[in-house]
This record gives C-alpha cells, structure tokens and sequence, in this order.
C-alpha cells in the first residue's frame, strides 16, 4: 500500500454552493434526470417528477461521449435549450457535461453545475479552462483513476481559483464484467480523510444494473457521501443510452422514500 | 457486461446455523478476533472484551497463509489448543482457517465454523472435502475471482452435501493502492440476486486501514450483508499480522454501539 | 511502482534437469500437448507427432481444475495410466498438473516434472509438499498473482530443499476481454532479473485463442524465455477443454519450424 | 471473453507516410528523443545522436499533461521553437503530443506527426479536430482501454477524414507495480487481426525502467509491431520528467545495433 504525497492537496473542508443548496454540509443533495435530454417533453416530465420525489437538482446530457463515433451524441445546442427551458419551468437547478474549453461558454448561461466526465478527468486544459470560472464542478473519477491522481486532478481546477469543486465517485474498471464497474464506496471515507471536498456517488454508472441502484446508493450513505447523482428516466426501456441502468419516475419516487429514512440515522437530512 | 450462467447455482435462500446463531436471518452476526492467535492472554482478553461489545463468534488464526514462507505463519496446533480453550471459558463460537485437508480433523474438533482464505477460494480438492462435512463453511471470495466463480467455488461445497455455505466478500485486487484490496460492497446485492446464500462482509481486509474499518461495515450493512468479520486485537501496534487494519479493543466497542443504531435502520437487529 | 525486497530471494542462476533436458540454459524446451488428457488414442497421436515437430516434453492434464464442479474434470488415475503408456512408448518425458497433496505419490511415479497451476499458486501446503521431492516443478503465475507474490511462491519450495523449479508466466486477469488473459512479457526479464530461476511462457493460456499464440510466442522468446508450453489437440473443435486456443497438429508443426529460426537471433537452439 | 462489434471498423491494409516514411510497410520506424524538450542543447545534441545511431523520427514533448499541476508541465511554446530549429538543423522529421484543439493550429506549423497520449484517448472533442486535418497521427492506447474502445477512439479520426492513423501501444493499468504499465504485447496482434491500422509500441511507458526496454521492444516487434517509440535523454538522471525509463544516448547505439539483427528475423528492415 502506498501513501499519498498529500502536502499539496487542499484540506480546509468545502462546503459548495450550487444556487440555494449546499454540498457537503447537513443536507444530502440528490441530484436525478436522464443520461441524455432526448426530448423536451422527456425532460420536463422527468423534471416535474423527480422535483415532486425530492430530487435537488436535475441532470442532463447535452454532448455526450461515446465510444463510437456512430453511436447517439447527444443533442448538442437544441438540448441545451432544452434543458433552459425546463430549468425555467420547474425552477430546479441543473447540471450538464462539458467536454470542451469552447463549450463552455454556451453551457455555462445554462448550467448551474458543470459535470467534468470520467474520460476528461485528466484533460488538464479543460480542468484549467472551468478553473477560471465561478460555476460549481462536479469532477468524476477516472475510469482508471487512483485517488491520488483523482485529488490532483481536483488540484487542477483549486489552484486556477475556482474552489467549487465536488468529487464524484462512479466506479473503476477491474475484472469484474457482472457489474458495468466496481463502485470503490470506500475511496468515500478515503478522499474525506485526505481532502477537504465534497464527495457524491453514482450509484448508476457505478453498477449498471437498476436492481443494485438502490443498495449502492445506502452504502454510499453509509460511507458518508454528500450526496448522489441517480439516472432516472420515463421509459428506460426506450432511452437511447444507458436505459438499464436507469430508474423510472416510480421506482424513483420509491427510492427517495427510503432514503429518506436512511440519511437520519446517518445525521443527514433530505 | 456479461450475464452469469447461472442455472446451475443454488437459489433457495438459506439462512445457515453456527450454534445457536442463525446466518441470514434478521438479526445480523459480528465475528471479531485477532488475524493470528499469539498467545493464551492476547485470544482470551479479546474474546472477553468482544464478547461484552456484543460479538456473536470469536475468530483466531492458528495456520496462516503468508506470502514469504519467511514470514510468521501461525503458532499451528498450539495455536489451536488456545483457541479450545479460550472458546470453552467464554462460551463464544470459534472460526478459523483450514488451508490443507489433511488438517480439517483436528481442526473440525475446536471449530464452530471453518474458513476457506481468498488464496483457497479455487483449491478445488479442499472444497470438495470441507462439502463433506456438516460444518459450517466461510468461503472467502478470491483476490481476482468473478462473482461467477466464487458462486461456483461454493457449488463446489454445496454439490458434495454440505449447505452451510457463507459467502465472504473481501475486497478484490485493482490498481489502486490506497486501500489494501477495493472492496466490492456491490457484490453483496449482486451475489444474493444470484444465489440464496448469506453473505458477510470482512472490512479489516477490505480496506487495510482502521479509520476506513467503520464506514465500510456501515456501507456493508446498508448494502444488505447478513454480518461482519473485523480484526480486533488488545493492541494493534504490536501485532504480528495485519496490525494497521485492526481496531484495538475500545475502538471495536464504539463500534459495536454505532453498528446497533445502523442495524435497526436496515430492519436487522444484533 | 514498488521496489520489491528481495533480499531474501534465490539469486544464482538455477538451470534444471528434467531428464537429459536443461531448462534455463542455451537450448529452448518445448512442451506441448493437450490441456487434458481424453482418450488413450488421442494422446499418443498428439505425443507422436509433436515429438516429430521437435517438442521436449508432453503435457496433458489427468486432475483438471475447472471453475464450475459440474465441468469435465478430468480422467484421473485413468488419465495417469494413459499418461504413463504413451510416455514409455514415444520416450518423451511428461508433466501433468497435481493439484492435492494427496496426489503426489501416484503423480510422481509417472511425471517427470510436476505442475503447480495458477490457482495453486498460494496453495502453500501443497508449495511446501513439492518442495519435499526431487522432482522439477513448473510453478505458473497466479491470475493476480504480484512478480513479487510468484517469487515467494518459489520460495516456498526452494526453502525446502527442491531447487528444481521453474516459473511459468501464462497471462494475469486485466480489464481486457478480448482475449483470454493479458500476457506479461515483460515479467520474463523482470523476474530474470531478481531471481536466478528459469522462466518459459504459456502463450496459450495467455491469449486463449489460437491466431495469437504464434506472435505471443515468439515475443515471449524475444523477451529471453527459456521455452514455451503449448496446448496442442488433433482436433481443437472437439476437445474436452480449451479447444479455442489449442493449435492442431499441422498448425504446430508449422509452429515450430518458425520457432527455430526465431530462436537462433536470440542466441538460443531448439 | 468478448467477441469486439468491429463492423463498423476499418478493414483495409493502412500504410502512413510520415515525410518520407511508411509506416507499416516493410521498413520499421524508430521514433526517439527526449519525454520533454528541456533546452535547445538537449534536443540538438540528442537529435544528432539517434539521427546518427538509425532513429527515423524526433519525439519531444513541449507540452507534457502531468498528474499534479505543480509538476513540471512543458515549456510550451518555447518548446515548439527548439523542436522546429532542432528540425531544420537535422533534417528528422518531427512528432510532439496536442493535448487542446485550440493548440493544434501552432503545433501542426511543426510537427510531423501528431501524437494524443493516453489520457486524451477518448477526448472526443480533441479527436474530431485532429480527424479535420492531413497530419499523421499516434494515437496512444488509454491506459485502461480495452482494444475495442481503443479501435473506436481511431475511428473517431478516421470517420472525419484523416486517414493517416498509427495505433500505439504503451501499457495498461493492472495491478502489478513492479512495472510502470503492464505491456500489453498481444494487443499488437490483437488490433492486426481486428483493423488494418500500422502499431507501434512504446517500451518506455510500457515498462518504466531502463532495463526492461530493450526486451519489451524486441518482444514487440516479434510480435508484429511496426515499430517503436523510445524515451531517449542525454543525461536521464537529470531529467525532468521519465528519467528512470530514459536510455542514454550510448544504450540506445547498442539498442539499434540489437535491433537491427532481430528486424531481419522477422521480415522487417530498419
């Protein structure tokens, strides 16, 4: 086991603001909406629905990495009003991924959180670009990444002065093939111990399974996250992208009853 | 992702006897102990002190599988006889490692309930002896091992008779170092999706390091498992195996009262 | 990366007999056969014709490891009878794998080298036991198996007295799934140069399909191994085990006149 | 293991010209120089040195993404005006790595050869861009991906029109530390076998110490690559960054002396 030269990494405690919410204090924020904004009437209906369960933020993919240059790529600008649109109606903060310094600027007259992806975790001139800005970042670990190079990657955006930064763990790649990653719920309590910032689990993404949603995301609880960041959608059998690892609005409402009863023994509330 | 071909995996759920104790049950089993039993003194003082914390079974290491054969690799039938002892003055129900057939008779004598070692989890012939006894069975989930072959590790086991089979989750080797092994608190939900046996969690080797002992047993329980295996030793500085990982015997008693408080939320009791 | 303390490791340079042949020497050793044995008919076909084609040594499992109990498992001491005739009548030595300590003395009697699989890596009673004989042992890499953890594994039968051994490396368990395991090429010269043991490469196991076997091969010999065992069946699309990878009799025929003009650039002869 | 969706991939045999080279005929290409461009005397006098031991291309990182955004991060533009003098003073063709689509307009006024590191293997926004120009490109395999998405990152390029795509292979991620990455060696064949793309291997990333260089190269390019790209540094133990990796500039002579031996074995010429 190696430790972590750590005399660089900030260690005062964060708490980030993202509109009237804060990350990292009392309150758990559940942040929830589909992969990708596929339509307008798919996003407000989720919006509307994931407000009534609880849900503090919604989420959103406007540009969406792929694998293959051939698959579905999001909806670029149209989702971005979208996403404005909805926003405005419902009156739930957002977050959306940015994959690019020139996107930024579009984004960011939307978003009240930028989303910096798994596969950018060490795209060092995007962290350095959101590093100027003001907005919140949700900065998600790296397929591959150790948790060192996770703080250090956080470290990028800290030291350009923007000290809004919350960590987000969504698994890392291993052997396993049962689940689409293995979700490291302990690197929870590990970069609490080694930083300062606030720290909400993927509990979808981390599993790839809708049955062991909700189980990842009481762990994650248990271990102390801020927070989560759930895929919910109206109809996952029809979402262009990761549809079985999505929530519908009903399991979701059910998701967020229980949770409910679990952040109190932990000391948080919704 | 692949799907598991499990049609040749036991379903029916099983909730397996240690004594008077019932595995799989409501009401959740902690095991504690030292990694490796000393001495007389070092097994009787913590058995005594984790039997008042509320401790269900006392675990021991007699014969320890150590990678260096340079290394200190257990005080053996010596080993053993202190276990017998020290399990007949505090009445607690005793665990420990069977590595070799050939010592499964002296050690079916002392033990309540044998331990298969991540390094065993594949060695074939020893399953397909401990499956012919009417022992209780641990089985430790290999180092590198798919939840695919540890669910068939114990098939091995349950297809020679014996259907006392606790599955063990124990953190698997990734490319993280931080942690001694990244604990797969997912497969908890996933194995028992997949099969009806009780699962426990081992957070001691989960993580290898004591300030990350607490919050993943919690992330455990919330995630479903059916118990506990943590190192407890009098005083872990001075171990002669895995003294970072343990909690001394104060720490293992705030622990115990945490653990109650989380049990209940989860619809377990202690 | 780790410096590995291998100050208690063997460091001269080990070359081992195994009848007239020397492992770890000048000439490159062949062993090639089926990964288990089937039937009387095809094992001395196999024998016969890999002799022809310039193989040292036969293999061919009698105790299959198998992840699933109700997998062919191998013939047995049936399989040791078939092993033992076709090795009097082509006069090639054997090696098959013993998986039990309880196996050895039967084993013995008709293997002229013995084999520690990968699952048995750390199966330290049965490293102690081997390490009780004469016999030269191929001791293979574990699936997850440390360069570090692979050299204690020796340790353990070198410390007994047998210093016959020689390692394996046949492929670790990576993220990767398009073949079978990823081969570690570079751990041959790496435990050349911490250890003084010889080190042949399993290109079969390492790749698990046969269009990569010949370049996995030839790369391991350019890496400085010392031979290479190769799963060898006359009819691939039938065999009991491992048929995908296994190379028919022509294709190893062809093989081995690539290999022999590979062998000569690298200062070696077959 | 997984069969790859490779339909939608490249089929057809790819020979890139760099200048006047062709990689992935018959002739290997041997890419050397410095992981960063320190001073205008350390490039030149490394140029000349590998130019005059056989190197076919300069490689020279101006700007050099670094895990923590204290380290060392590049001279950046200054460093673009070195490789340019040392380019026209040598007459080498050059390659330097482009972490930004907004770098690549300066970058391409000198380079060659355009070269995206691991870490921006699925920087999609970073692959269109380069897919618009005419400039070859290496596109180094992420550190934790799998060959098909490492084929799918190329057909990022190639589906926008830029042909000229070299594949290159420089370690994965696993859990062994005694090596910087484990090479992943059959992936040469592997991807051969998959697409029609040239592969170059990196033994420098691949191993991260000088010893192991010369057999991981050797191993490559018995295993079909069309050639390598080596970490060369007149005085690497004042190097500011991959030091321990580095060959002086003698060990490399020696190395292209080997090298040239074993290219003729296997049909190649240097």
């Amino acid at each position: 086991m190696n430790t972590i030269n750590a005399e660089d990494l900030v260690k005062e405690k964060h708490v980030v603001k993202v509109g009237n919410l804060a990350i990292g204090g009392r309150d758990l924020v559940v942040i929830a909406g589909p992969c990708a904004i596929e339509s307008y009437d798919q996003l407000l209906q989720t919006a509307t629905s994931i407000k009534r369960s609880g849900a503090n933020i919604l989420r959103g993919g406007a540009y969406k990495p792929r694998t293959s240059p051939y698959s579905f790529r999001g909806k670029g600008e149209e989702g971005l009003r979208i996403l404005k649109e909805v926003k405005e109606l419902t009156g739930l903060p957002v977050i959306t991924e940015v994959m690019d310094a020139r996107q930024i600027e579009n984004i960011a007259e939307v978003a009240d959180m930028l989303q910096i992806g798994s596969r950018n975790m060490q795209n060092f001139t995007l962290l350095t670009e959101v590093g100027k800005l003001k907005l919140p970042v949700l900065l998600k670990r790296g397929l591959a990444a150790t948790i060192e190079e996770w703080l250090f990657a956080a470290e990028y955006i800290l030291s350009e002065g923007n000290d809004k930064v919350v960590l987000c763990e969504r698994g890392i790649r291993t052997f396993e093939t049962y689940t689409r990653n293995t979700l490291d719920v302990v690197a929870i309590p590990a970069v609490k111990e080694l930083s300062g910032l606030p720290v909400i689990l993927d509990p979808s993404h981390g599993t790839g399974k809708r049955t062991l949603v909700s189980p990842a995301a009481m762990a994650g609880i248990a271990a102390g996250a801020d927070g989560l960041i759930i895929e919910v959608h109206p109809n996952p059998e029809e979402a262009l992208s990761d549809g079985p690892q999505s929530l519908d609005l009903e399991q979701f409402e059910q998701f967020m009853n229980r949770l409910d009863r679990v952040a109190e023994t932990f000391g948080r509330s919704l």
